[in-house]
């Protein structure tokens, strides 16, 4: 029994775990701000669409210009697969402002509310069919607003994961150091993996890691993983094997 | 007046602690993700079902199809041990997502409301008579929906516990850090055993022990028992006598 | 104004704290899983019914059945003294499962409900008359249920002692870990005494301890007393007067 | 402007508080079980009634006759004073059972009601007139009842010492470890004074100090004062001047 | 542009702080019991009643009579200034008590309810005119009956800043260890300037310092001023420059 | 795609982190009370004023004339830029009295009343237009009102960021000590990033540094940069490039 596997995005990478993510599970990647955690999601995304995969990104921290232009910066022409019916970027920003306006065609009303949110993911997901990707830029954006009763929450992120593994999709749940550390070992339960972006500082120069903590199905290495980040997004810095 | 014992199905293991477990008793067990929790519960099952008696494996955090994925895996055919009415694998997972469908024979509603989980494996029970195993996997999941406010959490957990002695029922409750402290501790005050899967960080290998807490009506060791997983499950490094 | 003294029923104790336990008070006993605590329950109430008191052991965290065959363990035979009307065993585990069943004599309908718990122990009082001893084993399965709002719990502990002093009943009552350091400050606050019972890892073998840390009318030893556990119950190591 | 002072009956403690607590002023007393502050209370009650003050016993720990019974066994003739209507003795622990009945004269109907407790004292010091001495033995009896919720504690709390000092009598609270940390600092903020009760191990030896740590219109010694308990109660180990 | 600057009274500490507070700020002073804070208002008091300015004195923890003798002591002739029509006492201990009976002019009815203190100030205020000096003694006693919920009180004490900034007063607020981390930190940040009483002990000696933390518009020093307090009040030890 | 940029007004600063602010984005600046904050904010105003952007400066610590004349002492004439109408000075201070009265034009009526916030700012962007600057001095005032409750703070943060990214406005969110640790991290993740006024003492002197934790669009500096306050406001001591 041979288990299916998607591609990072990220040169060097896959060969730390087995060949890749395996495909249908969740993994949840954590990392402060500046450690490369949207540019990851953009290479994942990219990954998936050139491999013929259809992805759907849940934009919560951005504008949806400003994401374009960040997939431009990093390679994706985001319009083209747009256009090509592939691509569905979730604008969960506008509707952060009193009187939502966006242009976009995929909106989040209330991207307080849960069900607006799952409204529209399920609506991105029926229109893309079965496989394919899902990232939600951030997880930690959606919990902002659900500090101190989790429950609600918890009850989302649950039908979330058990709906994508149903319908086969391959997820990412982006985090950040604003999740409070209980409800980031909640998520952590839910979740099928967790993977961390590490930064240290050695001597004066400051070093990047990514630490993969456990990956359902997947046997992998346990020891920080050096990458670094340039205009190009982020890259292994050698590949051990 | 003897005590009546029964075999965890790990090789190497049961010597350490008088022979087996208890009949009838409450074990918790406790480990980090990626520490074989789920394999310990199939190769524990897979030792009821082969000695003759019965399992209720309630299933709470990955779908009923992985579950006999994984069983096959370690060399447990479900489906047979289902034919023959002696396993009861129970579905606590599709009813997380809205709108619940499953196509098993035993699935829990609404995983979120404890009595319908009870419901569910009351009647599983029914079926299958006095004796025998229960599995929950996890009660950590069980747990999660019921941050800050325990009391109706430790009264279905007693209620549960007292069921299964008086049913003659062993019982695993699974558990791992997403289980707050203050919770871990009522847990382990009602369960009968504690057991718990370490990793250990020596120098760059990973290494994993069995730490057997406490565990009523036996004298067991009380130094970590190092063991190791692979692809048939988990097995004691060497077996001290 | 010489101080009555009862036995603790652990060889080489008594001497430790002035001959033995004031008659009347009320103390604490608190240790981890495996410790000894009901052992030790079980020589106290058996001391008692050997000197001619009358004792009611209060149960809820094993069944009726599980304590009386530990009672026979430690060479206490239960059912002989039920019969002689001096020995009351209150059941308060059955009525933890959904629909209370028992063929118990004495049973706590709910658990839980602290009225309940106070009219089975008041229904045995009266039984039994003035003077005596009762065991609540475990004082710790009582608060379980109080987790976070003690009021109700304090409430009931401050009545049940004032009504065992008033009674001349000796009093001991069990606890473990699970009660909250905030609550353990609060039960020592209203008991004449507290006895700890210790586990320390020494080199490589486990090592037990007696820790007398007050006992109302009593000078007692303030150094850790060593004990051992077998199949006849706590021992003390060495006697030094 | 001479400080007027009363002793604390303590033999050799005076000396190092300026001659004795200030009249009218309203003292902490902390220290953990078996520290003695039961005896000081009672020994500060003598001292008063043998110069000729009259002297207010509020027990809410134990039994008027349990305190009797000690008070006699550090000389003072309780039922004497009582009779010659200058001890008064409150009962604030029969109320908490179930159906108060006590044959004390005064009596606290619901030692958890504050208005309960403030109006015996009321009624007790209106009996006794202005100036004397009043004990609150224990105000950690007081405070167990409520917990997280401290308004109407403090309020009540406040009341009491602002009545005491404008009757001019002179006041000693007494707490043990199960005030929680937040409320000291509320009842010391409140009180004139604070006084330890400290516990030290000291190589094999337990060694016993009274701390000083603020007494309003005094300069003290800021050092820790050796003392010992025996039969006779409290006396300071040697007198440094 | 020149700062006007109101002096301490304090014989040596002005020039740490480029010569006076500045006038028309709000200074917190925070010290332990019995670190002078009382004696510190009056002199400041006193040195502003002698310089012209008028002056409010708002004392919460100590009976207006008590007040008077200590400013007494520290050459303060309270009853002169009160007379002149430039010093007022208001009196918010007394309403503590049930049914408050007081007879002092100013009194706040209840120093609980933070709509009785501030009409009580601001009926002071409006008597006295615009400039001169407020002193708060102490900001803890009332924060004492908001632990947990500080909305109200964060409320009263910005307009009370704000309100005598207006009109040109200069203010202490006086606090204690009483007041909960959070909440300091809270004042700090709405008040102008936060100076420290210190006590350290260094060798068998207690050493008094203050510590100016911050304070609006003013260079000052930042290390620890050694200080001494006698029956005249605080006096700097050695005034380097 | 070249970053617009603008400059923050601290000689020596922009070249730490690419030439300046990215233009546009959202920055939190923390410090201690006397770091600097509000000279940094003003020098930031003036840059931009002088450069012929427009400048909203919400004050909501300090009265409206207490702001011009700091803005004076740091040569920027408040007067001028106001009359041009280019510089917005919205009063967020007198509406914390009781009975608002206030010369000012903007005015927020209730500075604890988001809405009211909301709305006044929102005025004052729409008189001038797309483009330009926005100081909150504090957002650490505004979130003193919304301890323990967070969620209609987030609500307002959040909409006020993506408001002013939509209408191009450079924005500066001033914070200090006096908000909680998980507010900050909760701010942290809505904004576009972060500098910290640091504080240290080197053996007997206090050194002042910039810390530029994260920014958006931005390879910055990560090490302290040390900075000096004078009558002038603030400088970096010495430009290494």
């Amino acid at each position: 029994m041979e288990i299916e596997r998607v591609g990072t995005g990220v040169p060097g990478l896959d060969t730390f775990m087995g060949g890749g993510i395996p495909k249908g599970i969740d993994v949840v990647v954590h990392g402060d701000p500046g450690s490369g955690k949207t540019s990851f999601a953009i290479q994942f995304a990219k990954n998936g669409l050139e491999n013929g995969e259809s992805c759907i990104f849940v934009e919560l921290d951005i504008l949806p210009g400003e994401l374009r232009k960040k997939m431009h910066m990093l390679g994706l022409d985001a319009e083209k697969y747009e256009e090509d019916g592939r691509l569905i970027i979730v604008d969960g920003v506008s509707g952060k402002r009193v009187g939502t306006c966006s242009r976009e065609r995929y909106v989040i009303k209330d991207p307080r509310d849960l069900n607006s949110i799952a409204k529209t993911i399920s609506d991105a997901r029926q229109y893309l069919g079965e496989g394919g990707r899902i990232i939600i830029d951030s997880w930690a954006s959606i919990a902002l607003n659900f500090t101190s009763e989790y429950r609600g929450l918890i009850r989302f992120t649950e039908a979330f994961v058990v709906e994508s593994r149903n319908s086969n999709y391959t997820t990412l749940l982006i985090t950040d150091f604003s999740v409070e550390d209980r409800l980031m070992k909640i998520l952590r339960h839910i979740a099928s993996g967790y993977i961390e972006f590490l930064t240290r500082f050695e001597g004066n120069s400051k070093r990047r890691y990514i630490l993969i903590h456990n990956l359902r199905f997947t046997s992998h290495v346990e020891t920080p993983i050096p990458y670094t980040i340039n205009s190009k997004g982020l890259r292994v810095i050698e590949s051990r094997l």
